[in-house]
C-alpha cells in the first residue's frame, strides 16, 4: 500500500519535497488508538528501541550491581551529540562496570553537535569509540556482558548472550517472536530486529505501565536527563525539555518511537525515505493531534511541528512541516 | 499523481526505506525519450543548473574579458568539495575579475570532504565563503557584474542585473518563462526557480548541440576537469571520469541534470522526498538503461546504480538500489 503524505518541505510559497509515512498509537491493551498507513509491514526501529536495549541491562540486575544512577540509564538509551557531558557519563559507566573503552565495537564516529565535532577535530587526529553516539547503550551493553558473565568479545554479535537478552526482553515487550523476524547490522554493529510499528507501540505503551517497575525507572531518568537522550539542539532533547510528561526517541531512517506514560499510550512511526527531519516533525503532529494534553502542553508540542530552514547566511528559505494524514 | 518508486534502500535483506520520483530524457526538438512519473510539476532545480548560470556569464563575454580558463569554467559550474584545488582556483578566478572574498554572498560552511574539513577546523577559528561548495559559480557571477558594469553588491537578489541576466539565459534555454514560475532562496541566498523537468531537460539536449559554442564550451570544460565539478569521492565527478562521454550534476533536494552530447540528449531527475543519495544510484539507473553507450560504457555506468552503505566499523549493512520504474 501506499503510505499518506505526512511532511511537506516548503520553499518560495510552493512544495518543494515530500514525505510518506506510517505511524501507530497503541494502548498496552493492543488497542489501536490512532494510525495511519501501513502499520503490518516489519521495519527496522534502529536506534528508536534503545530502551528496550537498555531494559534488558536493567532486568539482569547490572545497572544495580553496577550503581547507575538515572543520568547514566538515560545515556544507556541514548543517540547523544558526543559533547563533553555525554562522554563523561559513558566513561564513568565503562569504569563502574569494570570495563573500558577498548571493549567498545561500536566503532567512532566524531561528535554529531558542532561545537563539540570541531573541539574534537583539533584536539584529536581521529574520533573515538566513545564519541560514537551510541556509546552509552555500547557501556550498559559491556556491563550486561559482566553480570551475565560471559566474554564481552563479540558481545555486538547476533547469537551472543548479551544480543539474545536484549532480543528476548524486546520480543516480549512487543509482542513478537524476534528470532522469526528479518534483523540487519546496525551503523554501531548491533543487531536490529524488524518489527511492526504496531508492535513497536504496543512495546512503548507496555514499558509506560505504572506496573512495570524497570520500565518507571527508565522512564524517571529520561524524562528527568533529557540532555543525556540526545543534546544541544536535537528534536528529542527539547520536546522533552518543553513536555516533561512525554518521552521519544528518534532512529536512523526515519523511525520514531516514545511514549506518553500519563495516558498510557506507546507511539511508533516511520518515514518512508528514511528522513529525520520528516519524522521529528511528524512524530510533534501526531502528538499535538492525541487529545491528552493541556492546552499549554498542546502549544508546545505544536511547535515542533514545523521546523524553518534557514540558508547558509541565515535567511529563512522555507520550512519542513507536518500534513495531518 | 504519485511517482514510481526509483530507490530501494535494504538491510538484511529486506526493504528498509523507499524513494520515489520522476525524469525526463528529451531530445532537443523537446521530444520525450524516455520519462516516468510527472515531468510536468514545476520543480526548483538547485544547483543542477550551474551550467545554465555560467552560460550567462560566459555570453556576456566575461569569461573571454577575464580569460577564464576550461578549469576555471568547470568550477563556475560546480558545487565542489572545498579541496584545496577548488579553493585555489575560486581564488584565481577572483584575482582575475579584480574581485575579492570579501564581495562573496554565498555565506560559509566548512568544506565538505572529510580531510579538507578536518584540515580547515584545524587550521582557521571558522569557515571562509570561499570554501562554500558555490564559490566557484558565484566567482562567475562576480565576473559577470563587472563585465555588466554594475555595483556587485546584492548580486544574489532576484532583481539584480546579474540574476535578470542568468534568469534569461535560462529560460531561453529551457523555453520557460522564468518571470512566470514561481522561485525560492538557495542555500547560497541566489533565486532558484521553479521548472518542469521536461523543460530543464530540454535546457541541457540544447546545452550539448554542435553548433552552440557556449554550450561546447562548458561541455568541453566540465568534461575535462571533472573534479573541479564535485571533488574527492563524489558521484558526479566519479561517473565523469569513468565515463567522459557524459556530463551530470547534481542539486539539493534529490534534482539531478546532465547530458549526452553525443546522443543528443538531455535529462532532469527528481527525488519526491529530496535525497541525494536516491538521486545519484537513480540518474545511474537510467544512463545505463538510453541505448546509446558502448557496452564498456553502460557497464561503467551501471556500478554506480547500486551503492554499498557500510558502517562505523566498515561492515557492509546494506545497499542504496535503483530499481527501474
Amino acid at each position: 500500500m501506499t503510505n499518506p503524505l505526512i511532511v511537506e518541505v516548503t520553499r518560495g510559497g510552493i512544495v518543494e519535497s515530500r514525505h510518506t509515512g506510517a505511524y501507530a498509537v497503541v494502548n498496552a491493551a493492543g488497542e489501536i488508538v490512532d494510525s495511519a498507513g501501513d502499520i503490518a509491514a516489519s521495519v527496522y526501529p534502529r536506534s528508536a528501541i534503545k530502551a528496550f536495549q537498555c531494559l534488558a541491562m536493567l532486568e539482569s540486575g547490572a545497572a544495580d550491581r553496577f550503581g547507575f544512577t538515572p543520568e547514566e540509564i538515560a545515556l544507556a538509551c541514548s543517540s547523544h551529540n558526543g559533547e563533553p557531558a555525554h562522554v563523561a557519563v559513558a566513561r564513568a559507566m565503562l569504569a563502574k562496570a569494570s570495563t573500558s573503552e577498548e571493549n567498545y565495537e561500536c566503532g567512532a564516529h566524531w561528535p554529531i553537535e558542532g561545537a563539540a565535532h570541531d573541539a574534537a577535530v583539533r584536539a584529536l587526529p581521529a574520533p573515538l569509540p566513545v564519541h560514537n553516539n551510541c556509546s552509552g547503550k555500547h557501556a550498559g551493553m559491556l556491563a550486561l556482558a559482566r553480570q551475565l558473565g560471559v566474554d564481552p568479545k563479540g558481545y555486538t554479535g547476533h547469537g551472543h548472550p548479551v544480543q539474545r537478552a536484549i532480543a528476548k526482553a524486546m520480543g516480549r515487550m512487543c509482542d513478537c517472536d524476534l528470532d522469526r523476524q528479518p534483523w540487519g547490522v546496525d551503523g554501531c554493529s548491533v543487531p536490529t530486529w524488524a518489527i511492526p510499528l504496531r508492535n513497536m507501540a504496543l512495546g512503548f505503551a507496555r514499558l509506560c505501565a505504572p506496573d512495570f517497575q524497570a520500565g518507571q525507572r527508565i522512564l524517571a531518568a529520561v524524562r528527568a536527563h533529557p540532555f543525556m537522550v540526545a543534546g544541544t539542539g536535537r528534536f528529542d532533547t527539547d520536546i522533552m525539555v518543553a513536555v516533561p510528561r512525554l518521552f521519544v526517541k528518534g532512529g536512523a531512517e526515519g523511525v520514531h518511537c516514545g511514549c506518553i506514560p500519563h495516558a498510557g499510550l506507546g507511539i511508533a512511526l516511520k518515514c518512508d525515505d528514511g528522513a529525520g527531519r520528516a519524522s521529528d516533525v511528524a512524530m510533534a503532529a501526531l502528538l499535538a493531534g492525541l487529545d491528552v494534553w493541556t492546552a499549554q502542553e498542546r502549544e508546545s508540542i505544536s511547535a515542533f511541528a514545523r521546523h524553518p530552514l534557514h540558508n547558509w547566511r541565515r535567511i529563512h528559505v522555507g520550512d519542513v512541516q507536518a500534513r495531518s494524514a
